[in-house]
């Protein structure tokens, strides 16, 4: 099946091979020459703009862009809109909120133009494992795409099938799921993306409970120097928290038990921050999610005014001298 | 090898019946006589009360305790004391507190008997799968117990090593490891235990925000009524969320997406408790793990007097009636 | 000073109760004419319908709506809209999102008309204490409503000036205060709340430990069987935690220890919520003021759909039955 | 009354103090001699020993002990046992670990001592302001004390009778409270202090929020720039959230509203933790009071392990490269 892909990062690169070693036929642009032409040389056909790309594929078209959610991809969508013809398909595969994916569903369907949005995980590891794509749409479009998603998912793999779900939709168990009208595939990454954010900050906090337990402050009867990796390693085997993350973990772990390298600074993406305004929304209490959230704010901020406010007021109720070196 | 055992409940029974169907041999005591009874059909020697099992045992004798954490467990290691002989071991596979562990070890030494501590994790699981072990002890005593070990943990299977790890202890990545000394087995547990808190309730407040997204009190254009169970299928293969834990909620989803039939009462064990008083003495910040215990604590206190209390204020300040209908 | 007065419910009565007591005129209007009546029974010029209240009000008019946030502001304002004449100043005293406050004052701009946001706190108590005011919009308006403003406002009282405010605005210290441009009195009456919800819970889950310190489960040795009441009553003296939240607890307790006529569920307005997305928006890690909101989702959730999960979960991997007795 | 004071630094000095300066006699000692000296200078009768402490006071001797829990307390009253007599009392008025009363009044009541538990609140503030306090013991003995007790506390003050109140004990109103047996003192001292990391908490987060309102990174037209001393002042009268930690705030905030000088480290006591501890043993959920005490440990630690841990795992799903400049 033919494809336009707009977006050769990491993610859009390697979704573009994982397809052409599959038989697929791509179209690809880049706003990096470098980018496209790294495709084309496996095999791709290039093109220099949007409205090239849009010209070397066949109606009704398919592109499936792999942007940075916001701006880009919002001015990406502006551009093409006028260049499509209606039975077009365009695909968001980043990581866009879904209520823009509401919005502009409505807009592209003004011109008969068909907008799904898909939710893409998977990481570095999608082109060789594959990608778990939650998908949001109609459902005659989402069909016509099959070829591609069912190429792009993981398959069923070595995951024995969950016993009940005979006779459910197949495509759930190869990895890919029509999760429901526009937005939906989008609101099902982001929470996807929200739990993420829990289960790392679980491991994260029960790993720096083990490290801390050869700390010197501790009675010396009650410390104990554990051997970190070792312990990743052995919870991946019959152990209750196994899971990818800490199959990742126990790599990590494995180079240097210390994690030496890493930054102490962790980013957080739109997704992490809309799972809590959709639980805001819903009244759900997310207690755990929006913790995980708060200690990747605290972890980029040095200079946090609470705490220094918390020094201010134990000055002044007790005279407890806590004052800046600076 | 021969082994005792006490305790032939969920966990104890089926450990037993995995060294019998590897070649080892049992000697069996639980109080209730039906339990025993039902190992002696599978092939163990029954006995009637611990002297009845510590004569039937061979010296220098291996007895394995597998009882509820507590008083229990020190109750019979109390017996157990005066009836045995140096160089006898004892292990507690049981969930005891690791500074309990600590003193009891320092008793059984002076009269030269081994104590061991075994963190044992693999549910009604560990029979099939094997169970992942965190062991503290003397290493000597530990390499002794090798055979019993090694037939109990999981083996390989099909996880694949990490990269790195080779050249590094082989019991890791068969699923047991040699902690560290007294203690340091059931500390690892308890964290484990503590870690497993939080990823359960990462899932858990992503999937009820994923069910409330139907709910009628959001406007109706941005509602989407989600197949949970489709949902957590999907996640299995490809996801960064995949995990053992999610493989068990595709199951029960999969039955049932409601839940309908399961509580909304959640009991919780020492280890969550112990793990965030270690958190404490270490001033670790453990946002996630405590929250995660705390959800359980509030889903089974239907008389909330903290909410009383925040409905006694709103009501002085504002004259908001919220009176309790009873 | 004339003024008119669009809501007579808890707040908007006794405001104009507070103006017309201290010499301002009033004319006022509710949808419901009982409401409307009271007020003119106390002296206020009443008024059927926005038409005749804005016709009642010599130009340039100034009309403070006191209005549930939402739709009912919204469509007031926009009944509003047409009716006024340049140089009209329209207060929104309610509890409304301060970017509605920013639109709205934009809209409002365009016809030379004046929009003020004013937080107004001190709930019932405000009639006879005077209300603490936050004050959103330009600089000449608020002045030209100075004579209301200090009227509606607590004064000094016995609360003496913080040492090191001499010459700072006087305004403050009697209680209001004009933050800033449009929005910025809104934006700062939600953070007012948000830390509101805060100081609310501490105090509860403080209680709330107090209280189960009796409880039968735990030694009797180490039980203590506490009078709330007394404890409140006593840290509003001399303590670190003396607060008027506290003060009002007092009350509350000194009538029933127990509380019992209050409602375990508790109410959450948009404030709180708000507070939340702001943080988020603005990467500040507010876990204390999320926490403390959650709770209140919590406690109007009987049946908590993360909680069955859990019982799902450790059904799953443990065998725990904890099956819902429905 | 004649008193015996053991410990005169911020608290202990000033507590003589005030007795002296209403008619008490004083016999203290420190193991500083400066300190002692200074005592001395204003009235006191100053001793080089505990001994000659003891010697100093007719019996039946009233002795308070106003040192750090722990170590110190618990070494100067294995001093002071073998050298008091029966009938004597020994006051604990530090922050000691409530099960560590209820141990060591069993043992002085051997010896028929009397042992007082006083939890005190008031900071550098209650030389002037007198010291709430929570007193913990038998009745006969804390009523032998209430000349002193009733001299330490602040007394009604300018503070209001709650309704309902009257008939009720005196005491209370003054600021001063006989909680119940031993160690009922210290237990809803520290409950008071885990009430006071929650306040603090709330209000720091809600300044964090007021100040990074005027974030660069955020929309222009969505930022202001509030002066954070003017909202701690007019918080201070009428509003909901006024408190004696506001005021103490406004006074930080006048002097400097950047708080420059205070320290982004912030301390923790013991009472802190225990209080958590307490919910955790009661089983009652305090997710507040725990995300308050966190902040404390995160913010002096600037190498967390955990953070690193969430970067090698982003890197290792997502080829996110987050390496420490290190």
């Amino acid at each position: 099946m033919q494809i336009g892909i707009v977006g050769l990062g990491r993610m859009g690169g390697n979704i573009g091979r994982r397809l052409m070693r599959n038989g697929h036929t791509c179209v690809v642009y880049d706003h990096s020459p470098e980018a496209t032409e790294a495709l084309v040389k496996e095999g791709a056909t290039g093109s220099s703009d949007l409205g090239g790309l849009v010209k070397g594929l066949a109606a009704p078209r398919v592109i499936w862009l792999m942007l940075p959610a916001g701006k880009i991809t919002e001015d990406t969508l502006n551009d093409l809109y006028p260049i499509l013809s209606p039975d077009d398909v365009v695909i968001d595969g980043g990581n866009s909120f879904y209520k823009d994916d509401i919005r502009r569903a409505v807009r592209f369907k003004e011109k008969g133009i068909h907008y799904v949005d898909v939710g893409t995980s998977g990481g570095v590891w999608g082109l060789e494992r594959g990608y778990c794509m939650m998908i949001g749409g109609e459902e005659e479009v989402v069909h016509r795409l099959d070829p591609i998603l069912s190429t792009l998912a993981p398959g069923a793999g070595n995951v024995p099938l969950t016993p009940g779900r005979e006779g459910r939709d197949t495509r759930v168990q190869n990895g890919y799921m029509h999760t429901g009208p526009t937005g939906s595939g989008h609101f099902v990454k982001m929470v996807h993306n929200g739990i993420e954010y829990g289960l790392m900050q679980a491991y994260a906090e029960g790993f720096d409970i083990l490290k801390h337990k050869a700390s010197t402050e501790l009675p010396e009867s009650e410390r104990f120097s554990l051997d970190l990796a070792d312990v990743a390693e052995v919870w991946r085997r019959g152990s209750v928290v196994s899971s990818w993350l800490l199959d990742l973990t126990a790599g990590a772990l494995a180079k240097d038990g210390a994690l030496g390298n890493y930054s102490t600074e962790v980013a957080d993406s739109g997704e992490g921050r809309w799972t809590i305004e959709a639980a805001i929304e819903e009244a759900v209490p997310a207690q755990v999610l929006s913790a995980a959230l708060y200690t990747r704010f605290r972890s980029r901020d040095d200079e946090s005014f609470a705490e220094r406010m918390l020094s201010a007021m134990r000055f002044g109720f007790g005279g407890h001298h806590e004052f800046s070196p600076k």
